[in-house]
């Protein structure tokens, strides 16, 4: 479906994300229209000519005429805009979105959603330290991984043709995981690293300290600086998962922290060298 | 005393730090000479033209002749060396160090040190994730911290010499800390990153999770690729500053932790936003 570039694409919600996904799928010629809140968001996108039309309302003509609808919402915010506005989408139009968390999210839709429109989740894992439309760039997509979760509800047509979306946005991966799969995935290699960042960042409010950084901990605060309010919602959305990545990362930690205090080199050199086999596995290809 | 190249300058233990400082040294014109233990290293520095003479043992002639040494080594050896071999020291010599915790060394080596004899130990906080004197470098130090822990047995000529030394080497800020005050901020910035960086990197083994790495873990776990001989003596011999150090992260973890169970965001989204204003404190200036 997607490469009939006759089809509209409506995107909801024009912010870095959804504003770098109308960047990439304008240049093959689509009709990209979007709902969003800012009227600033779509007369800039207007303006660099990226989309073709927008609201800030719930526009019935632009909701009801597009094929493929990209939902770029925080995740409590998409589930609102179904259980209120899913009336408005047109029969057999295709939706998809970007949420970070997933069995949270796809079951609910998937539940609640007329039994005309499919919905395929999907995750593309990218993203800057800033926010907003004007932020959003095409190339953000080169290296990263999109992740489609599919369910037993799914379509073999929808899993394709998002995957392929996938592919036409630029990622340099495209799989698919089970929700279940990917909320574990995401919470130990996103969540648990976004916690621990935050927690080594606010441990030791000792002064001065920034004189003397060096490059290792600023590696482990770049993502520190950090959205409350998205990743809070993403931590409670992945509740169960990222906390036993918690624990799993406690134990672990207890583990070394027990070895220094017998002085245990052996066990402390052979973690260590567990570590070292390990990292390399995970050297960009 | 540095500024006058007719001096000799003697690097024991010719690595990666070793090798970093000869380069520098060498192109200020000084006379470089290096005990160490390959004969490798020292015939690929002398092919490179950075030092002078070497020699894999104590050679008497060129220890007596130091009027500064520099001892690159692992703590223990350091130590070992000066038990051993201080007399063959020249009388007047200063001698200075490259050890990355201070307290558990500095104390111990002024204690034994022959009284004609002065030692100012420094602290050049940079590094590679390799080693060896062929992985060396002249811009090794270029935006690195380099700093002096003097105690009440160092001259005010000592200090002044040390802190040139480093300002020779092209280190950006060249400091002064307490033995104590550097093993806390060491404990903190740079041993606590190692514990968390291996940690993540082992708590959880699953299989395929590099398929689906993003940039924040690979940052987070860039340092887990580790010297075990090395940082399993570095903390050791900063044991309790890091144990602190270690008891302080997971305090805070617990209650990240303790917050999301309870969801409740209100609390995350504070210490969120503690975190990120901290974070711009560390940001390159």
């Amino acid at each position: 479906m997607i490469v009939d570039i006759s089809k509209k694409i409506l995107i909801v919600g024009l912010g870095l994300l959804g504003g770098s996904y109308a960047r990439v799928l304008k240049r093959f010629g689509f009709h990209i229209s979007t709902i969003t809140k800012e009227q600033s968001s779509i007369d800039y996108a207007l303006g660099e000519g990226f989309i073709d039309e927008g609201s800030t309302e719930l526009d019935e003509k632009i909701i009801g005429e597009a094929d493929l609808v990209i939902f770029a919402l925080y995740p409590h915010v998409f589930v609102e805009w179904i259980e209120k506005n899913q009336s408005l989408l047109k029969s057999g139009a295709l939706i998809t979105d970007v949420t970070g968390v997933k069995c949270s999210i796809v079951y609910k839709i998937q539940e609640i959603l007329r039994h005309d429109v499919e919905f395929i989740a999907a995750h593309p894992m990218a993203g800057r330290e800033v926010s907003g439309v004007e932020n959003s760039t095409d190339k953000m997509f080169v290296g990263a991984n999109f992740i489609v979760t599919p369910t037993d509800k799914n379509t073999k047509e929808a899993i394709s043709t998002c995957m392929e979306l996938g592919r036409l946005l630029g990622f340099s991966n495209v799989t698919t995981l089970s929700p279940e799969e990917h909320d574990e995935m995401i919470g130990f290699l996103s969540q648990l690293t976004h916690c621990i960042a935050i927690t080594l960042m606010t441990c030791n409010d000792k002064e001065n300290m920034e004189k003397f950084t060096g490059d290792s901990f600023r590696d482990l605060t770049r993502i520190a600086r950090i959205n409350d309010l998205m990743w809070s919602e993403l931590f409670i959305e992945n509740k169960e998962a990222l906390l036993r990545q918690m624990n799993l990362f406690i134990d672990k930690f207890g583990e070394l922290k027990s070895m220094l205090e017998k002085e245990d080199v052996d066990s402390m050199r052979k973690m260590m060298r567990h570590s070292t086999e390990r990292r390399a596995l995970f050297d960009k290809k």
